[in-house]
């Protein structure tokens, strides 16, 4: 069983929490997250990144996983910083009262809006992604009366081998500058030539969902090779890399994730090796984990309702959700593991199909083993904490559940469930 | 070019109504419909099932392909009835006013919460999909010392031959009870039992985006001998026969739709004429177009970002929505048609993959044929009308769009644009 999570009573517990309980006075579906989950993995990539970097490097929150006024506030007390994609995750982090010095702001088509709003609020780290942007916020900054510290995206041209939608590090790629090509040397000069902009880093993302350890290594060493060929060219020298993300987590037991701190001590071997054979400083490193830090922490509770069983065939169980909450079945065949909360002491010996209740055919899972569920049973679906709440939609005009945060047999509702009423407050 | 646009001093124009000045004036991403193709093609719709079943007969506007107050104002306006998959959507039916008499209720896992609500809404008829559910609502409706119109939904076995996440008639699937089994003749029996239900229909859906008449003859032909084996077994007649919708919509060249009416034709004289061959009167027919009806009505406004060409691989162009605001390519690789608003006189003679804004790999078209666009220009994505909104998500918390109907050279919001205000507004 994943952390956090135990068996008392014959029902599922998270966080010492009973899941049935939970179910019980929140409703389903309901998002669960276990708080000691998460921050004992940000600890972990804290402690990491302190250890083999001397302390002079920081991990970043990928906030995209799931974004939410309370994940910035702990993201803040364990005193690491996070990284936005949009005006509206930079809004909830800085209505959390998040540092905007400890932000990376990231995306391919930052509107002018929300460059303004970068540079307005003074965020930390801006990660320019197109020649169009390097004009478009040196204009701003220079509007503002101010000097913003940039880093510029790069394609270091690594295939992490996997699946289609998520490999983002190889040429064939919207974000960033090509480094084959000399794209990202062009680049270089047109930042150190805007007078508004300051460049003091780099920074690369290989993919996601990533297995295996030597795709970042490789990307650390043609990064550093990139700052050395930049310090030889321009004789400016960046401080900063920010390595992205991508690490893998176990979705169910087909996934073998990398142990973080392993990880980080190839990574940053290769890093030190490498800085020190072309002769440059070791900058200050950046990661930025996210559903590492939050996808095992969260669980989704359904209540089950009809069983269907097709002959020679399959077994659907119906829950109360589906790709409304969770697209991930949808969108990437994603794989989650599944347990029966009120029977999770009894063996899984059923196989079935999970169905969510939309007007589709949507699944949560084919083939997945549970206890033998009854219409009313509690359902967990684990490992759902990254991109799930995220990228949740009201297809079929579904609200969208609420999230509870537990702690030490604690409980606590962080997002409430949407109602009836919301879904037309926009429409006329 | 689709049903209502044209090109007027070299803009591109909806309803009469400079798509360029839209986007200026409401922003973009936009989402803006015709309301002159939406009533045509539910007068389409409308006339032909009259003159084919001889008015005995309804349209049904699926409205999951989109729902807002205002599509089911305008479905009450032209005298048509609305099929609901939801308490959501029930609700917000009802909100607009909408006679619950020409309402079915779908859903293959309704909750009892969405069963009370449409008995004491005296929704005219619910569409039962399970066995469990017959047990509930007989239930419910006992309490409320009502007796309730149903359908049951049945698995008439065919295979429509479209995309795997939308075959939805074949017998592996989680709706409906199964004929071949002998399945629905015990959910008949059953629900003729059940003292609060009455049983006046079959409802069956054989898939989504079909393009071929013969699988809905066939379902017509199955389905009437179904309506003969049960009067001739409980001496009972059902007098509703709900055949579904899945009519497939042009999205680009590659597909070719069938004339919806040539369609009604052929269906209803297969209908009529197997129920003369077993000797049963012609059910009340209805039809469920959702796609059909919105789809073509509908574009999307974005204005463009930074174009990118990867050498001798392809050119990116950014704009400033995507999976977020549809993530049809994304769950489906759905396939659009797209031109440059702004300078839709000149040719087609670029070839680009869109890009969304999403901090993902998100596309919204590979290799998209359009006039040369620039930084600033305004891309219209066409046919987007359904399965657009209604799936949009906050992923990377942007805000979903707001949609204008256009009529006769003027134009109304009808969706507001979310806020940034309105993304935390869940939040704790």
């Amino acid at each position: 069983m994943y952390n956090g999570l135990t068996v008392k009573n014959s029902h599922l517990h998270i966080g010492n929490v009973d899941t049935v309980e939970l179910a019980k006075q929140y409703g389903t579906p309901l998002y669960v997250f276990d708080e000691d989950v998460i921050r004992n993995a940000i600890r972990e990539y804290k402690n990491s990144i302190d250890r083999y970097y001397d302390g002079n490097g920081m991990t970043l929150y990928a906030s995209k996983a799931f974004s939410c006024l309370e994940m910035y506030r702990i993201a803040a007390e364990e005193g690491i910083g996070i990284d936005v994609v949009s005006g509206g995750e930079l809004y909830t982090a800085l209505k959390s009262g998040f540092n905007p010095q400890n932000i990376f702001m990231h995306g391919n088509n930052k509107s002018e809006a929300e460059l303004k709003m970068v540079v307005e609020n003074a965020v930390g780290h801006i990660v320019i992604d197109s020649f169009d942007e390097i004009v478009l916020l040196d204009n701003i900054a220079k509007e503002q009366g101010k000097t913003v510290k940039v880093l510029l995206r790069i394609k270091p041209g690594i295939d992490a081998h996997t699946h289609d939608f998520i490999k983002t590090g190889q040429n064939d790629c919207k974000f960033g500058f090509m480094l084959e090509s000399g794209e990202a040397m062009v680049a270089v000069e047109q930042a150190l030539k805007a007078k508004n902009l300051l460049l003091t880093g780099f920074h690369c993302h290989i993919g996601s969902q990533i297995f295996s350890t030597d795709p970042f290594c490789l990307a650390a060493e043609v990064m550093a090779k990139f700052i050395a060929d930049v310090k030889q060219k321009f004789s400016h020298t960046v401080t900063e890399l920010n390595l992205g993300g991508g690490f893998g987590i176990r979705y169910t037991d087909e996934d073998t994730p990398l142990p973080y701190d392993a990880f980080m001590q190839k990574v940053s071997t290769t890093l030190k090796t490498t800085c020190k054979d072309l002769d440059i400083t070791v900058p200050r490193v950046y990661i930025e984990p996210g559903r590492s830090i939050v996808g095992h922490a969260g669980i989704t509770l359904y209540t089950v309702g009809p069983k269907k069983q097709i002959p020679d065939i399959r077994t659907y169980v119906a829950v109360d959700g589906g790709m409304g909450d969770n697209p991930r079945y949808a969108l990437y065949g994603a794989k989650y593991e599944a347990v029966v909360a009120n029977k999770a002491d009894q063996p899984k010996t059923f196989t079935a199909t999970i169905a969510g209740k939309c007007c589709e055919s949507d699944l949560l899972g084919e083939n997945v083993k549970m206890q033998e569920p009854q219409n009313g049973d509690i359902l967990a679906v684990l490992a759902t904490g990254a991109y799930n709440y995220s990228m949740a939609s009201n297809y079929n005009r579904l609200p969208r559940p609420a999230a509870v945060m537990v702690k030490n047999s604690e409980h606590r509702l962080i997002i409430k469930r949407e109602t009836y009423e919301d879904l037309i407050s926009k429409d006329i």
